[in-house]
């Protein structure tokens, strides 16, 4: 692969999602020791860099394949990503969710214009759901995280911060499923200057740490974490990227997050969500590492449950 | 008075104050039925408006009294904002403080390098320390709100966001004490065209409102207000500004501060204080009026305690 497709994918989508706010704050430079450069994706289209990645898969479909609809199982933000964006573009989005969702989740997808297929809340009764409405109406399966052209889109934050600061030493990006890591590490590779990609996982959900020591896809006995966009695993598609591009991975403890969150919301004034305290944290956590370096920090999203949310 | 004070008060505050990002959101203009611009004042340096107010007032002294230093009471940002900014320009701020004031409040204080003398927590005993401070050390006492420098610094918000939308059709700020919306209405007067100044103003401190019914300075037998900065009253400076230049108050109740609080929070994914959302709820309260118009609004700062903050 070279830079091509990620300058198509850009010039793409780019009349679909926002080329979002990157924030600095000096006081948060001086607690981590680092210039740190906030891209913030808690601002971008339905609240987070999911908007990328399901735009630019839909727009890959055939005209054919944009007439039968697009399919996907999520109670998370990529349901809500791939609702909106099939909206946008004029195509049918059926949705995949667990019959135990919070309604609040069923409510966006449906705001979106999402078509809701209810399932129980186990993986193989939603995969079973969603291949059932690939059969019965042809509609196409997209992945939140394992698709290359979900990936692709990924790739357009990191390349609108590098853009602006074609000089970081590094980019922090959480860890879930591996897709926006897998786009940020593409984006640095073609598009930094020796520029680091580094991933922040939560502990208790360490599956990439331990893939990428182990070199296959490893699983989560726990799903734990505050950081509810990270229990996934990894995949396919995404794992070799990560295994080419991406420098190594920090782990970081659930009260670490909550502090990083704190920070964020209390010092950047802005919503974000845990999955994107966790980049954060990761920074937080090995100071000496990061001393004085320019720091890119991907804060994923900002979808959060202000009734359930407590920092205390 | 003609604008040059206020140009000349812009150029001498610039370097110590941020240019804050103005927001738009399609959705919450399709929820208000208005075309809205939020002035985010909850990014600026201490996380509210009232850094500009206090910027200019120490700035306007000479350079004796820049020696003696300042005091104000205060437990809120006012407090912050004159510690910092005179930190800023290398001089001692003198923060009485009613001794059952947060430690959050006092940690801020004292971060900004503010010097703290604590009272009892009744006007009498503030008005008494802040005058022995006056007495004993030379230093200039500075009202948060009901100064002509304070309330020429605040005007710098307004003229900010009307140098990019110089065709509003109004702008709305919250009130309190009154140097905010002061500030507000002369920027819009100067710099407005036929720009109407709307204040917000939570129903169970209605004390601004019955001011200008009255054209007497009122007072509020409660301060029970969830929009902690908004519970004192308009002064001898600021309220013939009021009467001159603010078209007219709209009265919210507190459910519907929360609920537009948290409007913001869910969707432009800031943090923002109550008394902030002030403004945002008479918005969303007077509909009709405000129908296909071009409205500024001020939110006023993002200050909040989110171990105490509830949304339910």
């Amino acid at each position: 692969m070279n830079e091509q497709p990620l300058l198509e994918t850009r010039r793409r989508i780019s009349a679909f999602v926002h080329n979002t706010p990157i924030l600095t704050s000096q006081l948060l430079d001086e607690i981590a020791g680092a210039k740190l450069f906030f891209k913030c994706e808690n601002f971008q289209k339905m609240g987070a860099f999911k908007m990328r990645g399901a735009t630019n898969a839909i727009m890959q479909l055939s005209e054919a394949q944009k007439d039968r609809g697009v399919v996907t199982h999520s109670s998370g933000n990529f349901a809500q990503a791939l609702s909106l964006a099939a909206t946008n573009l004029g195509v049918k989005a059926f949705i995949v969710m667990p019959n135990n969702a919070p309604k609040v989740k069923r409510d966006a997808v449906l705001g979106y214009g999402g078509i809701i297929t209810d399932c129980e809340p186990n993986i193989q009764a939603r995969e079973a759901a969603a291949a059932e409405i690939v059969a019965e109406k042809g509609a196409t399966f997209i992945h939140p995280s394992n698709d290359l052209n979900v990936i692709l889109g990924n790739t357009t934050a990191a390349m609108e911060l590098l853009e602006v600061h074609p000089d970081l030493n590094c980019i922090i990006s959480p860890i879930g499923g591996g897709g926006l890591i897998a786009g940020t590490a593409l984006a640095a590779h073609f598009f930094g200057s020796n520029c680091l990609v580094i991933g922040g996982e939560p502990m208790v959900v360490d599956d990439a740490y331990r893939s990428l020591q182990s070199g296959q896809i490893e699983t989560n006995t726990t799903t734990s974490s505050i950081a509810d966009g990270l229990r996934t695993h990894l995949g396919d598609v995404n794992f070799p990227i990560l295994r080419q591009h991406v420098d190594h991975i920090i782990r970081v403890e659930e009260e670490e997050i909550v502090k990083a969150m704190r920070l964020l919301w209390e010092r950047l004034k802005i919503v974000v969500e845990p999955s994107s305290a966790v980049a954060f944290a990761a920074v937080l956590k090995n100071k000496t590492y990061f001393r004085d370096k320019r720091v890119g920090i991907i804060l994923s999203g900002g979808n959060v449950d202000l009734d359930t949310l407590r920092f205390s």
